[in-house]
């Protein structure tokens, strides 16, 4: 596979197809309008810009726009930049889909349902076992698709998918390690626990928060939902108020949004398990940018930490 | 009216009819069992100490259980206990009633559900006043009975509706006041923003936490409640979304257990409110009970302070 | 009327008188200097660039002069900016003074010193209505000429003295809800609270803190203003001190600047109204800047929230 | 097996053997001395009172002795305490030996040795396998007799060697999951981060912190410990800081007594496997004693948290 | 000398002369009447139990009287205890009056006015040398007998004047090291930062805060007696702010009672003075009770630390 | 001596030498690269733009390269910048040095090493005295060299010993004035508590941190150096640990990096005396730049306060 723009390094030519995933207008010092465009593909990103642009231009070069870019990638304040030579849209010739640009999950779509399904299938309390199936079929389409967040981690094309079935992993592992575990509780929090972001975010491309995300948050959206499905289903017992618990208490404290701690323990080891996957996943991401002798630039999500490359194998 | 014990000063005598708010055993240094009671009537509450009891006078003395009791209020360790001389259960022809013992709000239900139906019919939002109508329908005869709260404020009988009924006293002027204030929206949260507590809570007597209130909490609760109103009675529009927003952010922030901080102008000054009529009710709960040109005891609510009680009229 | 800069968009055309607020010297990329100048009126105020500007062009475009210029609003990085086309002096034919462009306080000065009187007036305590007479007569011009701060709320012509009447407003309406509130010391409270900004604040025009404010602040500096005064009227009672602790008491916290947090009732509630009337003249700016169904600018001043605008009458 | 005081309930006659835990005199309100001690077996522990002790009585009933006990449990303030009929000394035909009443790691120590000298084995990195070897056979009897902590976790007999085992399970489970973690640096880190505990601590019965505990620290004892070692054996590679900076930062945070954050991806994982490890034994130490629909005592390591038992299966 | 009560170790029997300190009534678990009396000598103070107390022994035992008591020295719960074997109250011919029994500082009061009048001499700026030599001299007979707080440190007869002193002392070497600080400022600031605990604290016997002092606070208090004393004496220049911003600002920041933070370096270092002198007097005098080898008590305004004290010389 | 870059003006023309500190490269709105270099002498620093530069010049103008400069001191958003008119590599017959431009402690090495040597030669104990030499011999040439930091205080050549030698000055008089302290301990602490910044900083020209300054940190390393040093002199008794305990304290909160808070006296007062003498240092160099009568620009490691500079002498 040819190298895409996150493997190129500082004074390399570049020659390339893109999506613009952002696109601002500024003005320039000479009083003249231009652009500052970010142009992604699957291996990572890069700022450029467009000076003198005309207003044709910047409906050509607008975000989610497909786009060919000779240049050389420059390093400005710290940060790479690509100096553009040349730049002009895709044709239809060229032969290039959005779908070619986006970073997704390292596992298809099938292996995560397989993995989830199975996850369910393995459940002995019929009670948790309806209700997960059920709220996963209705949306699953949007859960296979929709990222984890809009930044920090986990956020590409299935990145939501992905981080419940990495975390299920986890979970079988801790339920093996700590039997006093209820399994079920545990892998139902796991499989629920995010699924109210089909919500809160709007989708898997240049993604943002919805009104609705941002009043109610997917905390309290699938607590509701939960809710209104035992209903539904005539489901009654102690599991829909230990359910809508672990989902509530999932971000572990009430000043990172959950109004209640947890207070039981799968909760607090589905708290945990977020917690640990979540880091790990920012973490690979941000040494893989890394040489080894060297620090990550600060990672703002872990204390704006900046971590070390060990040289040692 | 004869006066109750919360009129009656360290050295004088007293012989009253009580309510016995808890009874707990323990056991004295000579290996002795005895209980600790607290003592209640409409006036407030005093501890006192029952020694060397036998089986039976536990189960005679336990909460909820009317006495009558003659002794004389002393100071123990700066606060006022009242020292036994003779107890005795109340009798069938003492005519006393548990409810003559028991706090109640200053203003009689009839009162306070007229008022807040006035509040209802004002408005002109027919979605939010079929949803606040139609929730406080449901549960009204709890709302009419249950404290606000386990202790701090309005813990007495219908304080909750008491509570409701002075806040929306001062929502109605704020919405004079500041007319950019939607009306509709901020007496709906009024009414509805503790109406979760008739989950919360166990009841008006010997108030505690109920294992739903402790995983859920009343405003997740209400949440839930207001979503599937709304899909029961077929309302849709933004309105229903608003409304769960004030009542989620109704605590002002995170640490304080709303999952999310108001958003709203309205949501904003529902929890200023609630805040206010909150903080005056435990300062004149206080300040009753203090002469003036001397300090309250400490108020934990109110960050431990000890307040002043001038000696200007 | 005619539009005012607050109320054009981005994308049209401007022709209007403004007054500089602040003009700052900049050198360009080109190595040639230019100005940043914030244009004012009534309405708002916008950025513009002056570019390869003279030492003369630095004299005549300096604060607080009047200008004429036609020019096209723009966006740049989220903020507006106004691309200037023409830019002149005004001349003594324009007809256009300072007060022009000044935001004022929406009620007359005349009718602010009546309500503000009226209230002295209805007070029972001659200590109390001595004192607070007195400080308000001996500073009165400054007083209804002051803005109520630098920024964040009531920073207009004006501004402390309409915060003054709003806030009694409320006081009047939290002292009939509330009837064990004093309201001679509440009323006075309210009068004073903010008086000494008139030696903490330069003025009202371009307002900055003098270094006697910068060091001493508002607070200290009344609270001996009402030491001294009363000193020179022989006033001696308790309300001496207790006008003094709500002064001193007024923003609340220790961390807020008030080197106690208040002790008695009438400072907790001075304290509250104090908080309500500039939360909402701060959300009130926000939204009126706002369409229905988006979001405010963060506003630093409320926790760095982002205030939705609902779509719901 | 018979009976330990930790399954007997209130109201239930007790005859059992006790070790005391510890022994504090006292004087009751009648002026004679008396005894509080801390009665344990391997089940729990319990409080009792020995009123009118003698001075021999206070040498035979000291601390580490070993005693029969008659008597009754009682609850005294919300917690359990044994009424005592009858006490005696054991004597040495009672067979009874102090390790009888130790709580134990559920693991013998032959099992645990194997486990973590098999992950030395494993190990490729010559450096970190030699240092690792080294410093756990120099201070292995300890090792394997110490507990983790005076209180919280892994408070018993063995604690610190069974910490250590359940995080190699993890960090093994973790390796697999996360492929790009260094497994021999993971598996040092979690062999050596508490081993400073040997000196910290005064050793597995009645364990208090030494003054080089409290000075030092185990973090920083062990720190000097690796670079003296390390030293010692000749290895000079970047793995002697990589080790010193996991043991250094083990902790987390600056304000939980690591000097420096996680800086490589290790010492984070390191740090959240010994989180999850004490918090899963805290939890089920706390849970072990609570009944199905009831809430554990406040757990002070936990936020203070009281965690609810669900009654689902 | 005799030995004094903070001399007797646990064990030794005592029969000295005390100041009663203070003296609470309690009932005792039989119902009968006791007093917890706090007696105190110059070296120390200690706990006693009075049983079985009549009416009159309430009078003759109360705070401030002179008593003779022989018993023994016991350990009750951690802290020192006197068991009481005989008391009797002082007679006219045992010669005991109540300035034997009060700690005083180790300066004589002449020793101490004569340094502060020097280093007022040696100032060289006439109005910061007028305001403090007036205010000192105004308040000097309170000045000279006050502590410097009520408890924690300096908290005995003429504490104030001798913190003052060892912080003038200070002050001089930092001018010294520090030559741009300047020296007439600084004095003045360390003469009169504390200076308006004459109005907050009641005295030097059983001191307590007056009403003022909780509603003003010395600061504050202070602060308003220079401008005023300013005015009385007609000095006008930036001194008198200068010196208002050092006693404002004394305490360092706003969480600690500062409604301004230090902003001339003069008031930073007359900060950090007050500090380093109020901290070595603490930790002496929780030395002084320790062995060394041995930690202290918990000192709660040392952020609750314990100290070692050294066994080396 | 002629005038350097910290004595010019807004204005002013200059034509001198520099040191170039750093040397970044950018792109111009134009496309074209250009340097942003600071200009160092020992009086100051000054940013500069050099535009449209080939790639000679940006190895002509590196860091660590002196030069000849002449342009204009112009103010940009409120800093100053040099304007450029020509700029020349310095040549060998210009006979400058880069020690030159290095700003250097006002003692000279000579006079620092002799005060440091007297005070170890005062003490009496010969563990803490043979420690102390051995390790100071050991890093002295460094230990002259280095700066006390990066940024903030005593960031110049020798910075480390004169931070070392104005600590000890503060240590003598505050063990004249508290004679309980230990002298030979607080000296010992203050020549030690920073001499791991050989390890933690990279030198004393552009300092930055190396490896092993990020992972262990100054105070790690010192501490082990302390143990490693006592095993080779063969030294035991309790003065190595309590040597560590003060090197360990010395930033005196576990937040501020300090894994122990001080636990003996000598510790808090190393801590304090540290804490003074780096904010008089951090002060003075603040206000040696602002004029009587105005502020220094905002100090982040104060607090980001701006301090006022009297206009008073």
């Amino acid at each position: 596979m040819a190298k895409g723009i996150g493997q190129h390094e500082v004074g390399e030519q570049v020659d390339l197809y893109f999506l613009i995933k952002s696109s601002t207008r500024g003005i320039a010092s000479n009083g003249k309008p231009f652009l500052t465009v970010i142009l992604q593909d699957k291996t990572g990103d890069i700022e450029a810009k467009l000076w003198d642009v005309s207003p044709e231009d910047e409906e050509t070069y607008a975000a989610e726009k497909i786009v060919k870019v000779a240049g050389e990638v420059m390093n400005y304040r710290g940060r790479n930049q690509l100096k553009v030579r040349n730049i002009r849209p895709a044709q239809p010739q060229d032969g290039v889909r959005v779908s070619d640009f986006l970073e997704v999950a390292p596992l298809s779509r099938e292996e995560m349902v397989e993995y989830i399904t199975q996850s369910i299938f393995e459940m002995k309390n019929s009670n948790i076992q309806r209700l997960t199936r059920h709220l996963l079929n209705k949306y699953q389409s949007e859960f296979l698709e929709y990222p984890a967040a809009t930044k920090n981690h986990h956020e590409f094309v299935s990145g939501l998918a992905y981080h419940v079935v990495s975390m299920l992993k986890l979970a079988k592992t801790f339920a093996d390690l700590y039997p006093s575990l209820n399994r079920d509780l545990l892998y139902s929090g796991v499989i629920l626990h995010d699924l109210g972001k089909v919500f809160e975010l709007s989708g898997p491309v240049s993604t943002t928060y919805t009104v609705e995300g941002n009043l109610l948050g997917h905390i309290s959206i699938m607590v509701n939902e939960i809710g209104k499905t035992a209903e539904e289903l005539g489901i009654e017992g102690e599991e829909v108020m230990l359910l809508q618990h672990m989902v509530l208490s999932h971000h572990g404290k009430e000043e990172w949004g959950s109004p209640k701690k947890p207070l039981i323990k799968e909760a607090e080891m589905l708290h945990l398990i977020d917690n640990v996957d979540a880091k790990m996943n920012m973490l690979d991401r941000a040494l893989d940018k890394t040489k080894p002798g060297e620090f990550t630039e600060r990672i703002f999500a872990l204390d704006n930490r900046s971590f070390y490359k060990p040289t040692v194998e």
